[in-house]
C-alpha cells in the first residue's frame, strides 16, 4: 500500500502559554507523513526553499517517509507561518505568513506518487487539489481538508473538489459555514450530497465525529493533562486516520472507519503535548498502541441488559 | 429507591430561530424530574407562587413525580426567566430574570424528601445546598450543579458544597472557572481533591465527560437534526443520569456510572428537541431506551485483534 499527500511543508514560529518555539519544522504534509508513517509508506508532495536542510530531510527520513516529491527550489523560501496560542488553545491567531515557494505551487507528481492507493490533499488551492486528485486515478480512497480561506474566496471550486473525493476531512465550523447550515449533522449529511461517503469533523478537544450514509461515531479527545502546542494536530489526525486506512489489511468498511478514527485520535494527542513535530517524530507502534487501548477503555460502556 | 432534587420550578419565556414560547413550565428541578421520573419515584422541593396551577403540577404528576414537597407560597410568584438563543445554541442570552418567591426560599424537607437515598441540589445559593445535603443524611449518592453567580460571589461557600457531595455536574467552562485551571482533565482533578469522588462535565452539543479517581469516560450528544430549544439539557441529563443511578439495583460502581452517563445524554437529546419540557413530558420508556441503544451503536469500536 502506498499514501500520497499533497500540501505544505513549512517552517512554524509558535508562541503559546506553555513555550515557543522559532522556525521549526510545521505544515500540514509534514505532520501527516510523520503521523501516517506508523502504517504505512508515505509520499509528501510539495515544496520547500533553500533554507530547508538536511536536518529537515532527516526529520521526515528517519521515520521512513519517502521525500523524493519534495521539490527544493534553487534561491526559493519555505513556506512561513508565525502564530501564537492563548489558554483557549483552539483559536489560533495567525501574527504572520509568508508562502514563499508555495506561491507559485504546481503540482509534479512522479509516477510513484501517481499510484497511491490512497491520496490525501491537505490544504490547498481547491483547483490544485482536483489536479492532483486527478493524477492519481488509482487511489481507491482520497480525502481533502481545507480552511474558511478557500470557503470564502473558491467555494465552487472547493465543492468541485468535494465532490471527487471519498470523504472530506474538515472542523466543525468549517462544515458549517461552507453549507450555511448550522445543524452539524444536517451539514455533514449536506456535504455527503456533493459526493464523498465520509464525513470527519474534527471538534478541536473535543475530538471528532464521522458521519457514514445514515450511520454516526463520534470518539472524545484524549483528556490530556499536558498540552503544549496544538499546531499541527488536524493534520496528525488526518494522518493516523489515512496512515491505518492504507495500511490496513480489510476493507474500507464502518469497522475499519471507526477504527481509524481511533488512530486519528491517538495521533492527534501526542502532537499536541510537545511542540511542533517534537513528540510524533520521537513516538514508538507500541506507544500508539498502548493510547489506543486506553481510548478504547475511555469510550466503550456495556449494553443493555434485556429488559 | 427514592430521589429528591432541590432546585427552581419555574417559568420560561424562551426564544430560538426556530420558534418561541411564552411563559411555559422550567426550571432545573421540573426539567430533573421529569427526566429522572422514568426510572424511579422523585420528589422536587421547591417553592411557586400562586400563578402556578393545576395544569402545572399535573404536567409532573402525569409523569408520576410526588409533587408533596413543593411549596406553593400566598401571594407570591413563581421564579420566572427570559432568554434566547441565535444558531449558536451553546450560549443562552438572558433577558430577564424575576426570582419571585424564590429570593426568599427556605427549604423544607418532608420526612419522605429527607430520606431520599439520592439527592441532587440543583442550581441554587450554596449555602442552601449544604442545608439540603445536611438534611439529607441518608442519601448514599449526591450530586450538585452550579452556575457562574455562585463562583463568583460565594466561591468558598461552592467549595465547602462540594467536598459534601459524591458527585459534581457543571459545564466544561464552569469547571476551568472554578478551578482557575484551562485544562479540563487537570481541573476535574483538582475538584475531586475536593472530595467528589466522580466530576462529570457537561460539554453541550459535543456531549459530556465523566472523570473518576483515574478513570475517564466521555460520550458525544446525539447527532440531532432537529434542535429547537437547548433550555433545561443540563437538567435533564442529570436527571437521566441521577434517575438511573436511584433507580438500578447493582452497585454504583464505574460501569454504572457510564450507563447513567448514556441515559443522561438520552434525555438531554430528547429535551431539545421540543421546547420546555413539551417532549420529555410526552416520552415513553420505550423510546428511551431504543436511543440508548443508538447512543451505544454510536460510539462502539472493535477491540484490536492481538498485533
Amino acid at each position: 500500500m502506498a499514501l500520497t499527500v499533497v500540501g505544505s511543508i513549512a517552517f512554524d514560529s509558535v508562541k503559546t502559554p506553555f513555550g515557543e518555539r522559532d522556525r521549526m519544522l510545521g505544515g500540514a504534509a509534514v505532520h501527516f507523513s510523520l503521523a501516517a508513517s506508523f502504517f504505512t509508506e508515505v509520499r509528501p508532495v510539495g515544496p520547500v526553499g533553500e533554507d530547508f536542510g538536511a536536518e529537515h530531510f532527516e526529520v521526515l527520513e528517519g521515520r521512513g517517509v519517502r521525500v523524493d516529491d519534495i521539490e527544493r527550489v534553487p534561491g526559493g523560501e519555505s513556506f512561513f507561518w508565525r502564530g501564537r496560542y492563548e489558554y483557549d488553545l483552539n483559536v489560533a491567531h495567525t501574527e504572520d505568513t509568508q508562502l514563499g515557494v508555495f506561491g507559485e505551487f504546481e503540482p509534479k507528481l512522479s509516477a510513484a506518487a501517481e499510484a497511491a492507493d490512497t491520496l490525501f490533499l491537505a490544504n490547498i488551492q481547491p483547483d490544485l487539489q482536483r489536479q492532483v486528485r486527478a493524477q492519481c486515478g488509482a487511489a481507491r480512497f482520497s480525502a481533502l481538508d481545507s480552511m474558511n480561506l478557500w470557503i470564502d474566496t473558491a467555494k465552487d471550486s472547493l465543492l468541485a473538489a468535494i465532490a471527487e473525493v471519498e470523504c472530506v476531512v474538515l472542523n466543525d465550523a468549517e462544515i458549517r459555514q461552507l453549507t450555511g447550515e448550522p445543524n452539524l449533522a444536517r451539514a455533514a449529511r449536506a456535504l455527503m450530497e456533493h459526493g464523498p461517503r465520509a464525513v470527519v469533523a474534527k471538534q478541536g478537544e473535543y475530538g471528532a465525529a464521522l458521519f457514514t450514509g445514515d450511520s454516526f461515531f463520534a470518539l472524545p479527545g484524549m483528556p490530556l493533562e499536558d498540552v503544549r502546542d496544538p499546531t499541527g494536530a488536524g493534520d496528525s489526525f488526518a494522518g493516523g486516520f489515512l496512515g491505518f486506512l492504507d495500511g490496513h489489511d480489510g476493507e474500507l468498511d464502518e469497522a475499519s472507519l471507526r477504527r481509524a478514527m481511533g488512530y486519528g485520535t491517538v495521533l492527534a494527542s501526542f502532537n499536541v503535548e510537545r511542540f511542533g513535530t517534537e513528540r510524533v517524530a520521537a513516538l514508538s507502534r507500541d506507544e500508539i498502541e498502548e493510547r489506543f487501548r486506553q481510548l478504547h477503555g475511555m469510550t466503550q460502556f456495556e449494553p443493555l441488559p434485556v429488559v
